[in-house]
This record gives structure tokens, sequence and C-alpha cells, in this order.
């Protein structure tokens, strides 16, 4: 039975820094990848027993401090009527994707606990199968990085067709925004109501606007989301490739900040103040070396972290082709050097 | 006869902001999309006269204050015994990535008036079809991004050979750094020597490092790119990304930085301190918004730029899909509302 994870979450002090790894149930797992044979990828997402075997299966395997639901950001949308296709070898797609006003107009208001059911049941059981061993994450991606995805119809270079409308209609755009803040509170809800015991927000391509535009449009359509949120479970905000706009989520009303690599901690704690936990931030690539670097590098990211609340985690996903052996040595390295704050 | 842009770049007080666009020469232009109909991108790059054509078009079509030579930053690469490949619609590739120490010990050190004359061979041309009407810069890529490509074999997601590799033998991988810088020195003072009036070295994926292993692993290469020019002409320095490493980037000796959009010209200023010139740095998105939101956004990056030298540009490069009147429209916005520093 341990809170550690949430504790730290909650800013209180804490007998170590707790340790997760975003990915953490993917692919270079092989307990994971013989699941992912026998099922597609939204098959394995919309089988709750078979989601809630993948949540658990690193917490067995690499003993981190919290698990995190398995499942995909871009549910959701699809639940909005957005067909979505994981094509082998391609990564999401949408078919049809939203760019313009009538499309949006068009958009479903979801029954979420109809459309998006199966997620809750995955949370509900990985709950059973993790019998209080420790808490579990549910998550979702913030409406600006959700929009990214719809708008260009998958993943994308420049995000052109995202940014160009960011500048022809931006009105248009945030009443796209508005519509999926609305279906993802309903839908972060639901995970917390089935069990979730914390819930981290997705920003993966925040980064792409300055803090003017970002301000003008990411902010708000999050704010509605993490308003509705407010006073459940801890939230957490990741941002990728964001240092320009720390300032800005420096106002955010979450307990904890997640951040990429490329900033240490010590200059994150600088502009987001000392009332935020912050969360990472090792490059992920460093667990493609030897244990001896690893312990080195998470010794460097521990001393920056230091002097206020601090969740261990990668900086991004962990990368498909980390040795499972790796990801064990960050977990250990953390557990075993770190202290309390 | 104009020298505007050049003036601009050595810090002099100057009449006007001078501009030009990164990617003038390409797709987006219906010109050069018919030269390329009729030839593949490499043979464009080696054919001086064609190379000239479309380094000339912009300055016919748009009346930027400065013309870019028409090359690709891997072409030295490929003068190091790696083959090219730009399959169609697909970017450029090296199908043999380098990826350890012997591979780096088997690069050749090429003779590059024998292996790149052709570059030298357009620029000489095309400082004669310019005939003074504007200035002519050069280019290159940094080593660290070169490296970038030719570790992953091209494009990436994650640049986890890159990076891994750059956590596992930094030593390894500095070899490759510094055998790159060495070829680049010979290859950009040969643009010089061709006529190339200044150097703009593109930093694509400097902003992958944090700061510290940016000093560590891409400075020094770039160093030895940047003292093997220095007293030529203008050097510029364009990072993408790269917020976080602005303190470093203002030690570089280069006369001007070029950045991206995401932080106000202000901002990078107060990083860079008052002595460098900045280039940049509308969202090349803003292109495909009407000409009234254009000059909206360029008013507001020149007020941004005011204070101290500014050469107008974009944050990165055009995009293909830009109508050719809005890349008219940013120009000219920029030519008759900005006034002298």
């Amino acid at each position: 039975m341990s809170d550690l994870f949430l504790r730290a979450c909650r800013g209180e002090r804490v007998e170590r820094v707790p340790v997760w790894i975003m990915r953490q149930a993917g692919r270079y797992l092989p307990q994971f990848r013989a699941v992912r044979a026998r099922v597609d990828f939204l098959t394995l997402c919309r089988t709750p027993e078979l989601a809630a075997e993948v949540t658990v299966q690193p917490v067995d395997e690499l003993g981190v401090d919290a698990a995190i639901l398995f499942a995909d950001i871009l549910l959701p949308l699809e639940a909005m009527g957005c067909p979505l296709v994981f094509a082998p070898g391609e990564g999401p797609t949408f078919p049809e994707p939203v760019r313009g006003r009538e499309q949006v107009e068009r958009l479903q208001r979801p029954d979420v606990g109809e459309s998006l059911g199966y997620v809750f049941a995955a949370v509900r059981e990985a709950r059973q199968r993790l019998a209080g061993r420790v808490p579990l994450i549910g998550f979702g991606g913030t409406p600006w990085t959700l929009a990214a995805y719809l708008v260009e119809g998958g993943g994308s270079k420049h995000f052109a067709h995202l940014l160009g409308w960011s500048f022809r209609d931006p009105e248009g755009l945030a009443l796209l925004l508005g519509r999926i803040a609305e279906v993802s509170v309903a839908y972060l809800r639901g995970q917390v109501e089935a069990g979730a015991q914390a819930i981290q927000l997705f920003d993966t391509w925040g980064g792409l606007l300055d803090e003017e535009r970002w301000r003008r449009l990411a902010m708000p359509p999050l704010l509605e989301v993490l308003h509705g949120l407010e006073g459940t479970v801890p939230l957490i905000y990741y941002l990728q490739g964001g240092a320009h706009l720390l300032g800005a989520v420096a106002e955010l009303p979450v307990q904890v900040v997640g951040v990429d690599w490329r900033l240490p901690l010590r200059s994150v704690r600088r502009l987001v103040g000392p009332g935020k936990v912050l969360q990472g931030n090792l490059d992920p690539a460093a667990l493609l070396a030897e244990p001896s670097v690893i312990e080195r590098e998470v010794e460097r990211m521990l001393s920056e972290g230091a002097g206020g609340g601090h969740v261990a985690n990668l900086g991004h996903g962990i990368l498909p082709e980390t040795p499972v052996e790796n990801a064990r040595a960050f977990v250990r390295a953390v557990q075993e050097r770190s202290c309390g704050s």
C-alpha cells in the first residue's frame, strides 16, 4: 500500500522521490509486445481486461511508484464522431481532419459513459488488479494538442493547417478547442469517478506557440478542463518543448508541472515558482546507455530537482528500443539514491 | 546596387530593416516548380545554371533584399562518402547511416573543390546574374545538425540514435562532429571565395540538447567552423527550437542570430545581448492568412525587433502551400513599414 506518489504530488514532505515512466506500458516491454501480437492497438484500448493487464505490467516488471492507465489521448476525438485509424507503422490518423467552422459544428457531443465507457471500465479493472500497491494515473491530451492531431489529420512536421487556421480564423479554432475542452472535462471526470487517483494532461504541441498566442488560444480551453477537475485529484500538466512558456505555465491551477530535458529542473523551478511540484526530466535516450551512465544522469537530475517537490520521470516517453534492464536501472537508481524533500 | 542587407548584418545604422525569406527559392514559387518539373532535386543542386536560376527567382518575384544560394545542407556529407538519396515525397535519406567510430574513421576527407565544385560554380553564376542588385548568402548546416541527419539516416521523430550515441560514447560522436566541422570550414570558405557575401549556418536540431550538453557536444565543432570563417563575411547563426540555449548562443562569434517565432525578438535580445543583430521571426503559418493579418503581424515583429539591429525574415522556412501573393505582402509590409535602427 504505497501512496508515496500521491503525497509527493500534493507537495507533502516525502521519504524519497517517487518515480514512474511516461509510456511505461509500451513497446519496449516484451510482456506488452506479447499482448499486442494478439490484438491491434485500438482493440487493446477498447478491451478493459487487456488495457488493465498492460497497465499493471510495468509495476510488476520495473517496480515503479505509480501506474498510468493504458489508453490513447485521441479516443475522445473518436467519440466526437471523428473516425480514428491506426495504420500499422504509421501512427494515428484522422482520415477526415477538421479544418473549418462547419466541421466543428458537425462534431458530436458524446455521452462519455456510453462512447468511452470502456476506458472507465479499464480504470476500474486496473485499480482492482493493482489492489492498492501503487496509485493509478488517468490522463488525456490538452485541447490544443488534441486539436493539433485532429486538424492535421495525424502527426505533422510543420502543423501548417493548425497554425494557418490560428492566424486566419482564431475564433473558429477557439470553437473547436472549446468543444474539445467540454468533452475532456466529462471524460476526465469519468476517469476520476472510475478510480483514477491523479490526472496527467499531455501538452505535446503547446510549444508550437509563442507565449502571447498560447495565452490567447491554448490556455483558455486548458483552464476550462483544469477548473472542471479542480478539487478532485492531483493534476499534472506535462509540456513538451515549451521552455519558453513556463512563465505562463506557472499560473495554471495544477499541483505538478512535467517538463522535458531541455531545461534543468533548477531553472524550471525558478520559472514556475516554488508552489509547484516538478515532474521529469531525464532525456529518454540516456536509457540507451549502460547502467553506470544512467546512474550518473539520475544523480544529476535528482540534484537539479532538489529544493522542492519532485516526481522523477523521463522528459518524454520511453523509447521503444530501450532495454528493459536499463528501465529497471533508472527506477532503481531513483529509488536508491533519492532522499526526502 | 543595394548592400542594405550586409550593412544591417554588420550592425551599421540602416535606413530600413532588410528582409529575405528562408527557403525563398522553393516549392511555393511556380517558377521554381517549373524548373523542378524538368530535373530532380539533386540534379538541380548539381547544375550551376539551374541552381543560379532558382536562386535569383525570388529576387525578381518578391523583391527581397538578399538572395540565398539554392543548395542542400547535406551535400558536404555526400562529399565525405555517404550516399544521399532524395526519394520523391520522402525527404533526404542516408541509406548507410553513421552510428559508430569505425564508420567515422572510414569517412573521406574530400577535396571540396573537386567534389563540391558545382556549388562554387553556382555561387559564381548567381553572383553574375544578380549583378549587384542584392547580396548573395551562402550557407551550410552546423556540425550537430548535419550529424543528426547522418546518424539517423534522414529526418527523425525522436533522434534516438543520435542522442543515444551522445550518452553512450560522447567522444566517438565528437570525432564525427570534428570531421564534419573540418569539411565544413573548407566548404564554406570555398563559397566565400566563389563570391558568397554572407554565410548562414542552420542549426535545425541544436535545440534537442540542454545547454550543458550543447556546450559540451555541439558548441566546440560549431566554434571550429565559425573561427575558420572569422574575418571573411558576416556570419548568421540560425537556431530552431532553441530558446533555452540563447544564453550560450550569446557567446558565439557571429554578427547575426536567427531565431524562430517561439520567443519575441525583445526577449531574444535580452538573452543574447545588445551586440548581436537579430534575424527573424514571423511564424511561417502567418503567410497562410490574408494580407491584412500579415501586415498586422509584421508590424508586431518590427516593433519587437526595434531597439537594435534587425533583419526581417520568417522564423522557419516558408511553407510550400504559401500563396506567392502573401509572400509578396510580407516583403512589402517590411519594406514599407520599417524605418532605420
